[in-house]
């Protein structure tokens, strides 16, 4: 199976990325997960981009706060799919590194998740393997099913405790 | 070749939609069209996604405006990639479709690309097909080297007539 | 007396939630509380609004956060008066949410009350059971005047203090 | 059957809210038009309001722009269901219109729709009105079914002009 | 002299506009402060602002948060300035209250300060009563230039602790 | 009387300053308007603003776009009223001016209307000017009526046309 | 003398760099411009500035649109001072441009101008050359002076045609 | 070497301010560093910039909140190089700040940083002496590769803990 490139703009977005790593763990999906900042090492996180398909790569997921200017310079080095995670940082709660990420120009794609969305991220790379891959979209069917279970779930402890009718 | 799935919530992001089509049709992508509001007609939409999978789609394009609902309602139906464009309406210049459609609660992923940016949604999907296809892989490539080329082209042109050193 | 159907899309809802109840509890109208989720369980959703009418329901109030879809999913279901309360989330202050259930598209109306504003989502559905009758009707007014009164108690205590003239 | 109330702060608010007039005309519903500013006419504003329920009104629509403090105004001084539409102005597409008629404090609901979304609020009177109203109700559903027979004539359309699979 | 009339829409609104009654204070300015709601008690409100000019008051503060009306609704019954201080509630940090009560239509003005700037509110009203009244305008020059000593002895202490040159 | 002072940042502003000196007319109020731009002649923006008070005028507006420093820039050097008023430019819809200008700290307050309200600074000068002056006071309530009755005007000619009931 | 890098991320910017041109050319520095995306040449953007000091540049200036990571990109390979331009694209007026320029993460600084701003790109360049040339510098001072005495020549026009006092 | 002035409008931006400082301080670039307001010390803000090249300084830091018209006062005043910090207060997140700070008209530039971004705005004052000053130019370098150097540290680290691949 293919692996996914999970990247970070800088170590602090860790307590972030770690729900994608722990979301492919669960789907036993490899990857690996590199420090790589658009900024201060640009030439690593171009090398790995453009080099991740023949590595093995099938899918990149891409976190930065601010200017998050990460999942675009990787976009611009590889024709994989780049899964865009907008981190919030300190001031105007993620709208700047929303923008930054998914305002890309026409020619070069980031699939941009929600703000610290990044257990969507590495779904969504799960999803783009189980277009080939019967066996994860199955996975991800069941896991939709036992979400959907827990909703209900909750739905009759709410129920129980408070309707009135 | 799976197809994509093109949906769009109204007649009226058919010009928006038209980028999508003719970049699929650059790659030699089959696709289908379809005409299906989140909110007038959900159940169609909801069919649609549900057996877009078995029916020989490997992604579903949704475009909408406003209170964009589209792309989240049909990944709600499926574990296909979805990839949602944010179109702008008569006012807020697309930011209401933009949060309604990267906004995503965990466990239901949309692929967001820029508003109103059909192109990129079109080569998001050729990218997730190329992963598993190296043709449209290396297609994708030469078209990466197209545009570089074209920018460098212009490069030259802008140059000469202005440089002054 | 028709009920209230509550639905709320995550029970993490349920602080906001809780207050409308509270408000419907005060003026004796009967209600039900869901948790349907127009993503994880969206058939649930729509099957309680599509029969939401036939099983006693006069109005249904539908709180969510961020890409806010339930309010609106459950309006396409249902012609009867449907109440969106957009809940604030980790991010964004509740604007994704409020724009994602405001800005709805012609044809599908949902009503729209301020960000976690869950009282006024209560008081809506009791106004609108009081257009056809006049006890409800009495019950509103003189809350009213109780509300009214109190603010006018708290005028007479801020200017006993601070009056210098 | 009781009547809409329409107010709209400033004449120049008339086309959008003719939207709202058409739309109770389509349905055979009846209202009555008014030019009332919260500001330049704020007694006559209460006024109407507050004799309103006896005056025969089931539901009052309010339209204005800017600080639209108009639908506040209104629903201050009666219990029947007050509708806000926010209307874009000249400048902030209509944001400022939006939050001022939206964010009201507990105690006083003001059910808003989209920015200059003038067919959902008849709509809403509609279906405030249909809760007891049995041919109303079958009125709108009627209406919703011929809008979606709309939408997947266009999807036809749509689907004959450019499926390529 | 004339005296300052401070209104707000809350009790929860005092700490924020206790700031505006120290500042007058400090200038031996005389004021009634008043919780009346545009929303709760818009009758009050009118009443106080109708007749104010002739109970001796020159200028009126009126503190709101979210949908902020009770500026505008204060300036639509009198001609004697009002000074709008836009609240800061739960969410969007008064943004809202902000646009909605300084984006106010040609005919009735309100002048508004920054979001909880009661300081300021207060000042505004002095500045006004010194148009006429020297000796209050001696003592807002007098202020400012102790304003400005002060901030003069902080550079030189800044400057003391921090130069390198 | 006293004059007001009405300064713009540029010529390009003078169309909308054109409405407050056209209101100023109206009303009998004399005034000087300049041309001062906080950026490129502060110090004749300081100047006048220092001398404003000695040389007989009695309020002071200030109109300006983008980084709207004019109206602050002239608050500091007097301890008159001062108005701001925020012009929209070419791009951001006036919000960038209307932050600029409404967010000042404490001590130095600026009067702000809303986005190009210019009539509306014009007539807080006038009311700012009433507050000592009852004939200029009864004017300003002259026209309130006179404000109304044309609303009224409207509202007749709108029900006649529209109303069905 | 040392040269400006001019660089546009699309020649589609061209018309707002032009000012940018126009203003190097009327203080007679030399530059280069160039068309170089951040997205589909970032080898030749980030060439051209990692050799850029040596190349006898003493400036970069970089204009792009929607996530505009040319600046940044840019900056990540020189030490050089890098102002960026952020311009205003279909949508959201240049705020996503405004704030994927200005954002960046500490450690690598871009100058940002205002939305559009090509001019003072331009003149930031010139006084940073100026720094260390007192020609340059004289220049500057002298434009300043050219400019203000514009203004007042303005102002007195207006002052001629307008003040009654 | 020429000295950088470091200004902020209140001691209360003094931790924000002292980033700047520390970054100064380790590159061994002299400074000055004042409490100026624009408002409250417009004179001294003033005189300081008007002054500020004879006086041996080479670049101006300017840090200020809310309406932060610090950087543009002291930018009119100079045609040194002015870097503006937009500073965040308690309300807005620093939006105000940013774009009273960036707006800057046509003439007068401001090299605006992010909001709060003291480092960078160091840096950036370090960058501009380093066009002239290949030592320092050097040390910017240098930093560079050991900012580099400790991301890559941190990749290797994160790296070794999760990769599974």
């Amino acid at each position: 199976m293919k692996k996914v490139g999970i990247l970070m703009g800088s170590d602090s977005d860790l307590p972030i990325v770690k729900k994608a790593i722990d979301t492919l763990d669960a789907l036993a999906i490899p990857y690996e997960v590199h420090v790589y900042s658009a900024h201060r090492t640009p030439l690593e996180a171009a090398q790995f981009a453009k080099s991740a398909r023949e590595n093995g790569f099938g899918a990149i997921i891409a976190a930065a706060g601010m200017a998050a200017h990460l999942a675009g310079a990787v976009a611009a080095q590889t024709t994989l799919p780049v899964i865009g995670i907008p981190c919030a940082s300190a001031y105007l709660d993620g709208l700047d590194a929303l923008l930054s990420t998914v305002q890309m120009p026409g020619g070069i794609p980031v699939a941009t998740v929600a703000i610290n969305g990044a257990v969507n991220a590495a779904l969504l790379c799960a999803q783009i393997f189980a277009v080939e891959d019967s066996d994860l979209a199955k996975k991800l069917d069941d896991k939709r099913a036992s979400d959907a279970k827990k909703v209900l779930e909750k739905d009759n402890a709410v129920a129980q405790q408070f309707n009135k009718n």
